[in-house]
């Protein structure tokens, strides 16, 4: 269908803006973007007046069926957290919940203007299926764990679900499905799980996931275990070899950033999340002096308890200022890449992440006229500290309409949160 | 008008919470909170399903005229962005633009719960006529500057301002309006000035509000300038010996949170302006620890740029969780009463803050459906870490609707925000 949005405000990929410009799109890609009102019959126009355009957002660390434990076992620290409350919580999951919690993830997603997640977690089929229903790209990841330096990890059964995932969804949904590796961590895998899970995905050619360094614990106690960080255990193991996705990097030392610099490692930046579970706070500022492409992500729900890019561009935004007390710090043209363009990248789709012709038609549009928003002197101001994610009024992905003023176009959202409520009692009985 | 809220979720001052519930109101008072049905007439009931019902919220620290400043000059340091940008743009301020930017403060905080605030401010009939015309409550300053030692303070025109705004204003509009005296800081005022006006507050009877250690560089420069700090500085000039609303508090020592303590000093944590600004992180834990007695403030909204106290709520819930890697702290015990009834009782309004029988009937109810709300283990969970701001569906203070389902009962919004937009080319040209 060919559509024309007038009269647009739009926040590029890289923190520049350009007031009242025209952008068309042609069945699932741009067609058009800039000044002259571009020729031709639209079946669709949209007044783009009183909106910011932004293109579709990357969430690059996600646990989607979590949203079942959404607010279960506030205030313990990570390693409390895991043990007591949700590891027993993950046991009670099925396939049919995992599903609803994947597609929760997803509307809430879609509902704040992100068009994309990374995904490590289990039941990766109903995560797949989930996403393909609501139209979202997804990289989804099955988490790899192994404590026995002796294990045949070929016929490891999370391997095994790996490589089934990777056969039945690469590319699934014209191809807004791709499958990753993924281990969960250093300090739940082995020198040895992580080398054949590195081999697997250097072999099937796809992307990597990691959670690297998230608590101070961790990073002191790998380099007890291994004589070295878990960042160099990754580099020496062959992770980094793949597109490596790492999540949280909170602790990893400045040869652990040389490192990942070096290897072209993307590191998801999950503010929000390290803060709630008392982790700390990631040094973006070096990371991005070393030129690393950071990207942003939620983590999972049961530890934000969010799930919207908008957010935790804000929160990247004030929380790096308050640290470093650098209030040039992160600039507009380092955070809008952080929740677009380097998202798109880390999933190796090089025609997303950008309002360009040829590019995917992904994208956003926010009601920049909500009181809080009003007056605005610049909109990627606007964008960066007054818009709410609830302020995201259109979300388009490849083409399609997923959300528009309320309405979601690809899930029944009472029946889903009427069945996500009936669910509690699965998690908190027996 | 007798009302009657019905099966409603209440989340009180203190952190604690009821489900399903009724709460009844008549005129401008709680009669009833509890779990049976109240009997008689009510001219209106209210289903309160699936909504969390909270007290009316506390801003104690604002400049509600700054909202014309949202967004300008954005990333420079505190002390250039006040010389640079905002003292040059002030130059230009009115007293129909104050208004103007009071009533859009007052729009922004309505809608997103906030029945109070503490303003410091000049313009400052405007402002209490914009929260009258609002229907909210403030307690309003007008804020001394003095920089010569010998200046007769009597007859300084901001003194006179003040005053003459005491004489005006104190308890109008049926007690919503009180006024407050106020020092801008240390760093704007002398020994002779701190004198001068803590005496004057102490005379009426009022309360004080200041800024105080809110960045490093000027905490540093109070020492060198008086051989004590700015909270020293403000004890032994007796600011302190009247109710006192201290806004910041970033950099005060161990020494200075013992003063407060002592003298009952009510601090107003910024934490989102103080993030924004580069300032840093306020010591909110010590502070709790000795006992004193906290609120919580947006700033204006160029140093923000949002004015809601839920968003700030949020902030200090996950800011100190990771600053202090606690995640104990700051508990929802700690928190709800920053948000509600250590607000109102530092601007002595001891029949507020609460939902209970016999106080003020000044409320927020929250609709907790929206699909990041859902699902929910525990409603304070939910309004601390998933509800956005824009989720508040209802607005009463003193019993009187001020905001309903995205209406606003006091204000012509369309035309403040086109009055608002349009003032943009007072401040940026010439």
């Amino acid at each position: 269908m060919r559509t024309l949005i007038e009269n647009v405000t739009v926040v590029f990929h890289d923190g520049s803006y350009e007031k009242n410009i025209y952008v068309s799109y042609d069945n699932d890609r741009f067609t058009y973007v800039g000044k002259d009102m571009p020729t031709g019959d639209f079946q669709r126009k949209i007044n783009g007046s009183g909106k910011i355009m932004i293109p579709g957002l990357y969430n690059c660390h996600a646990h989607s069926p979590m949203t079942h434990f959404r607010g279960m076992a506030e205030d313990l620290p990570l390693d409390r957290w895991l043990n007591e409350a949700i590891f027993p919580a993950e046991d009670k999951l099925n396939g049919s919940l995992a599903y609803t919690g994947a597609l929760l993830s997803c509307a809430e997603m879609i509902a704040s203007g992100t068009v994309s997640m990374s995904d490590m977690y289990f039941f990766c089929p109903q995560i797949a299926e989930a996403v393909g229903k609501a139209g979202m790209k997804a990289n989804i990841s099955r988490c790899v764990v192994s404590f026995d330096e002796n294990a045949e990890m070929k016929n490891d059964v999370r391997v095994l679900e790996a490589t089934e995932l990777f056969n039945s969804y690469h590319n699934a949904f014209d191809g807004r499905i791709k499958v990753d590796m993924s281990l969960h961590a250093e300090y739940t895998n082995t020198a040895n799980s992580c080398r054949y899970v590195a081999d697997l995905a250097a072999k099937l050619g796809c992307g990597m996931q990691v959670h690297l360094s998230e608590t101070e614990k961790e990073h002191i106690e790998a380099k007890q275990r291994h004589g070295m960080t878990a960042c160099e255990l990754f580099e020496k193991t062959g992770v980094f070899d793949s597109v490596t996705n790492a999540a949280h990097c909170v602790w990893v030392e400045d040869g652990d950033i040389d490192i990942m610099a070096k290897k072209g490692v993307t590191v998801s930046h999950n503010p929000i999340s390290n803060l709630k579970l008392g982790s700390g706070i990631a040094p973006l500022e070096k990371m991005i002096n070393k030129g690393i492409s950071v990207t942003l992500g939620t983590d999972g729900a049961a530890s934000n308890n969010r799930l919207s890019v908008l957010n935790e561009l804000n929160a990247a935004a004030l929380i790096h200022r308050g640290v470093t007390k650098n209030t040039e710090f992160p600039s507009a043209s380092v955070l809008l890449p952080m929740a677009t363009v380097n998202g798109a990248r880390s999933q190796m789709r090089d025609d997303c992440g950008m309002i360009k012709a040829g590019y995917k038609a992904d994208f956003a549009l926010i009601d920049a006229e909500k009181c809080h928003n009003v007056p605005s002197y610049s909109p990627v101001n606007t964008l960066l500290y007054t818009v709410y994610p609830t302020d995201v009024c259109l979300t388009v992905c490849d083409g399609i309409t997923l959300y528009e003023n309320g309405d979601f176009k690809t899930i029944d959202i009472e029946k889903l949160k009427y069945e996500m409520n009936n669910s509690i009692s699965n998690f908190t009985e027996g």
